[in-house]
């Protein structure tokens, strides 16, 4: 690999088999809310290795509806998964719900044997990634952790660069992702997000955890010690942090410093700075980053049209339907969410008692 | 105060007197290291308010030096000027030694009677700082810490952007300085920089200071509470930190994530964020940056060709003379740098004992 070969080809599926799968992977939606409706399901229809042919909700009425927008095969209410009707309809589910309810859905995913996709974080808690990692290993499903950012193709060209020594060794890691959420999803006080039962935490858990991750992903680094500061001004944070400031040294000696706010102007911005140079994504991850890279042999600016919130997430279905038909594992798996999981909730312990916290290896 | 104005006139002096000083303030410059040499004694030639009659240093041979390329009246030794010598060719004294030896040429400056303007950090120490401070104001001698930041006229219009609501209510603060210690300022691995004695620190104090401070300024807050964690890698770095990752939670109720590194590449960032827009500087703190603001009202990239690395400092020694002459007070104060000696030790203070540490008001 060298610089000019990852700067050239920037959309490149470093990953994809030579033929992509025999047959598209048939997936059963699990929740529908705005992000189904309107990135999911655009980038299933985008998409050559994935149909969306179950649409499940809560409301049968509601399922029925976006099914009929969808073009799917089958509506079916939370109860008529739980059951397994129309699983012959289905090789996958990808899991969407609050982060709390994603056990209860793996499981029976699970149980019925098929594939799962379960967005991030993997769930509201440490004991909820264990159940989900125990269910998909009892029942010997594949499981993968819909982290966008890992399967975005610049911040695959991204790590692909650090590795190749573009920047030298890498030292420090910065970045954070900020939204309004009343504003970019929705203006009700009440919404699961900030409901810390179903949610899990709220700048952390929900947007603090994108560089959090990127940052493991590009480095090939995992957290082993953690420290954050939380705080919450509007009532409708009584429970959960509105905004997060976090440092995170990783094992391969790198650190990070990164910040989230669930009531700030929607602004996101990751960075790798190495010992001879550094890389940039502005505007990573609100779907249409901009790739910078400044170092002692390469120097460029660029991104791709094709990468906006819905082609980041045909990247991911693909991706997952790829691995899947050829049998190969998936690197964000369970136990990569469970690691996320731990160091999500650290963070949090690490805000109330005012200390650094180790992640137990 | 609008947007527009802040915009239209980017390198306006909006701290100037009507007419300026009625005679330059005259200088001894203390301390003749490559910053003096390279970027002060030129800011000074650049200044209408300010000469550089008295240069003093360690050794004669070099003051003499650089006594006749900056066209200055006397060449002094430290002793010369502890004795006071040529104490009646120099109005100002500006301390620009290794950090510890601050409070001794202060002092002296005190006992003469001449203004003082002292490089940043104050001290290498709180008690260094205290020293400062007190030997001003008992000899009722104008004291002002060197923040360049302060008097950069980007840095003063982005505080004014935010004062006028351009950004909203501040949410956060991000940023660092990165550079390689090395290279930049010299490839001795026993410079006094690295020396804990003489420095009080490397990463934070020598670099994070800027964020540090630069928040506390377009903020108009102080911190009240830190947390951070420092590492070293390389051996010339035993005893103090190489990089450092810190957290700052401002009386205003901001929060700030900031990382500095004395062997990375070279860069430095400043954003503040707002509930509905943002400000950032950036390559912030190496002299010209570039201003982007972003806001419900006003979007734009700014920077200004006399904002360089000597330009700066001219603007900072003119505010020093124009204010000294005006017989006004110093913003930025011993007060003022001491606050920091205390955050600096604090942060160092957390990152030894992992855990958060309170700063007492």
């Amino acid at each position: 690999m060298d610089f000019q070969q990852s700067l050239r080809d920037l959309t490149r599926r470093d990953w994809e088999h030579d033929d992509g799968p025999d047959e598209p992977v048939r997936f059963a939606l699990i929740g529908l809310g705005w992000f189904t409706r309107e990135l999911v399901v655009p980038a299933i229809e985008r998409s050559d290795y994935c149909e969306a042919t179950v649409l499940v909700s809560g409301s049968g009425e509601k399922a029925e509806e976006v099914r009929a927008e969808a073009g799917g095969e089958r509506a079916l209410t939370y109860e008529q998964f739980h059951d397994g009707e129309a699983a012959d309809a289905y090789d996958a589910a990808y899991v969407v719900t609050p982060n709390a309810l994603h056990a209860e859905y793996v499981e029976t995913a699970a149980d019925l044997g098929k594939a799962v996709l379960c967005e991030k974080p993997i769930a509201a808690s440490v004991e909820g990634a264990e159940r989900i990692v125990e269910a998909c290993d009892e029942a010997d499903v594949p499981l993968m952790i819909a982290y966008r950012m890992q399967t975005n193709p610049l911040v695959r060209r991204a790590r692909e660069l650090i590795v190749a020594g573009a920047i030298g060794e890498p030292v420090l890691v910065e970045g954070g992702m900020c939204q309004d959420v009343f504003d970019v999803i929705s203006p009700d006080p009440d919404q699961w997000r900030l409901d810390a039962d179903l949610s899990g935490g709220a700048a952390l858990a929900d947007l603090g955890l994108y560089p959090l991750n990127t940052a493991r992903f590009v480095l090939d680094a995992d957290p082993v010690e953690v420290s954050g500061t939380t705080a919450s001004q509007h009532e409708a944070f009584d429970d959960v942090d509105e905004h997060v400031t976090f440092e995170v040294s990783y094992d391969d000696g790198t650190r990070g410093s990164f910040y989230a706010s669930q009531r700030a102007d929607l602004t996101s911005r990751f960075a790798v700075i190495g010992r001879t140079g550094r890389i940039e994504l502005e505007d990573a991850f609100f779907g249409e980053p901009t790739l910078r890279v400044d170092g002692e042999d390469v120097s460029a600016e660029l991104s791709a049209d094709s990468v906006d919130g819905v082609g980041e997430l045909t990247e991911e279905f693909d991706f997952f339907a790829d691995r899947l038909r050829a049998g190969e594992p998936f690197p964000a798996d369970g136990e990569h969410g469970l690691l996320d999981m731990r160091a999500i909730e650290a963070i949090y312990r690490s805000a109330e008692e005012g200390q650094s916290v180790s992640l137990e290896r």
